[in-house]
């Protein structure tokens, strides 16, 4: 049913994360759905959501995507894998509109990957300790290693995407992780690394020059771009006419902590300039 | 006045951070008073607080220093750069007791220890932006370099302290802090390296094979031990007697997350086992 909506409705994606990582889902969105426009919302006052509880993660994560339905959201993408992890039933229950995760897209793509039905996720402490990708790979009849990265978020944040330090923990965490030592079980002919956190798109060339060969890359922002992009055809909110751009996709950002540092941070993370910021304080 | 306090009496001092580094401002307490008892608060569900509003760090030290008063501190330390940085004012004000910050002992020791009167402070980027020891330090005629070293934090929370990746990063952060082109200024001969982090204590020896020579390192967490130690004796909280020993120091750890990750990653901070752990659940 292509024109069961208006002819001219631009579909409004709601992008939520903790904080600027949740970026490179937008940008992989804004690559696979440009004739959308895009309200995200990253609670930089808050984060890091990977040492909170539950409880909190859903209070904070319902309550900034309550924000993003009263700005107009009709399709929400948590584009924070601690969030999905702890929260995503939760916020499905509070949201009058389709949710999607990153965790499920990434594992559905990583179990496609791999041939050998094996894989290693790299995430936060909070994400791999979550075991929800585990879980997601484990429902697909694939076996899983997981491996937590604690300081490629600092690094990334640090700006050195491309620089001999990162290249060295790269090294040391995925020779942990693919190691055939590590568990006695059959783990090292794993075939797909999928990088089950936000900020490692930024360091993918990298990763890529230092993962064993032939190891394929998936990437969680990539498949949930993908799984919205077939959300969106199935619920027909893109109205057909992919090839009829209309404009180029609005974009408006909330930030809790400051709008300047989200603005410098975010350009980096987007890969595009970061403009309309507006400052936004959530009641606790 | 020494005996103006019952003979038995001792001194419980009240120690606060956002986490577990000050730990380290702990460890030194306990080896320059060790006949006094303690209590430690990390406010862990709700670090780093480098990012947050200076109204929403005060609102959160207030709330644990009270927490601290009602289990029966008697002197507070806010063993916390961002804290210090940002709220003391507010934390003396709603304090019945005496508070001793991180920053002001620490800018008096490096300031004391510089014969040429220039200081290179590093610390988290939070700490760095509040200009806190930069205040302190040219308010006693010292001038100044500041150096954001944000990967140390995490290097040292992965355990990484003798390592050659922190070394590598260590001597990229140093060079950059002494180099002599980065300003106009007169700093390259900077005399002393103050550690304006409390993480940073654990990685000291591998910062003094790094540091140029001949700087002297000065570290928060021992110059705040010796200030609060003179403040006991100067009000006789100490009841004179150093060297009668009476009894192992007391201590009780109060963290806002796991009581079970704070016993495990505090046991390395401090230095000694961290056991008696309770769980506090903190109105927002």
């Amino acid at each position: 049913m292509p024109n069961s909506r208006k002819p001219r409705h631009r579909v409004k994606i709601g992008v939520f994360d903790s904080g600027v990582g949740g970026l490179t889902v937008l940008r992989a969105l804004l690559d696979r759905i440009p004739d959308a426009d895009y309200l995200y919302f990253g609670d930089t006052a808050r984060l890091p959501y990977g040492s909170k509880s539950a409880a909190t993660v859903a209070h904070y994560a319902v309550g900034a995507v309550r924000y993003l339905q009263e700005q107009g959201a009709e399709l929400l993408v948590i584009a924070c894998n601690t969030a999905t992890a702890l929260a995503l039933d939760e916020i499905k229950a509070a949201a009058g509109v389709e949710v999607i995760g990153v965790v499920e897209p990434g594992a559905e793509a990583a179990a496609a990957a791999s041939r050998k039905r094996k894989v290693v996720v790299i995430g936060t402490d909070a994400t791999i300790r979550s075991h929800a990708y585990r879980r997601a790979l484990e429902a697909r009849k694939v076996a899983v290693r997981e491996k937590a990265c604690p300081l490629f978020v600092p690094l990334v944040e640090e700006g050195w995407v491309e620089h001999p330090v990162t290249e060295q923990v790269a090294k040391i965490y995925l020779s942990e992780a693919f190691s055939p030592e590590v568990h006695s079980d059959d783990m090292p002919d794993a075939d797909v690394l999928l990088l089950g956190c936000t900020h490692y798109p930024l360091i993918k060339p990298l990763l890529r020059r230092v993962a064993p060969e032939p190891v394929a890359i998936v990437d969680s922002a990539e498949s949930t771009a993908l799984d919205v992009a077939r959300q969106l055809q199935i619920e027909s909110l893109s109205s057909s006419t992919r090839s009829e751009r209309r404009g180029v996709p609005q974009l408006k950002f909330f930030a809790t902590d400051s709008a300047e540092k989200f603005r410098i941070m975010g350009t980096r993370f987007l890969g595009l300039p970061v403009e309309d910021v507006v400052h936004v304080d959530l009641k606790e």
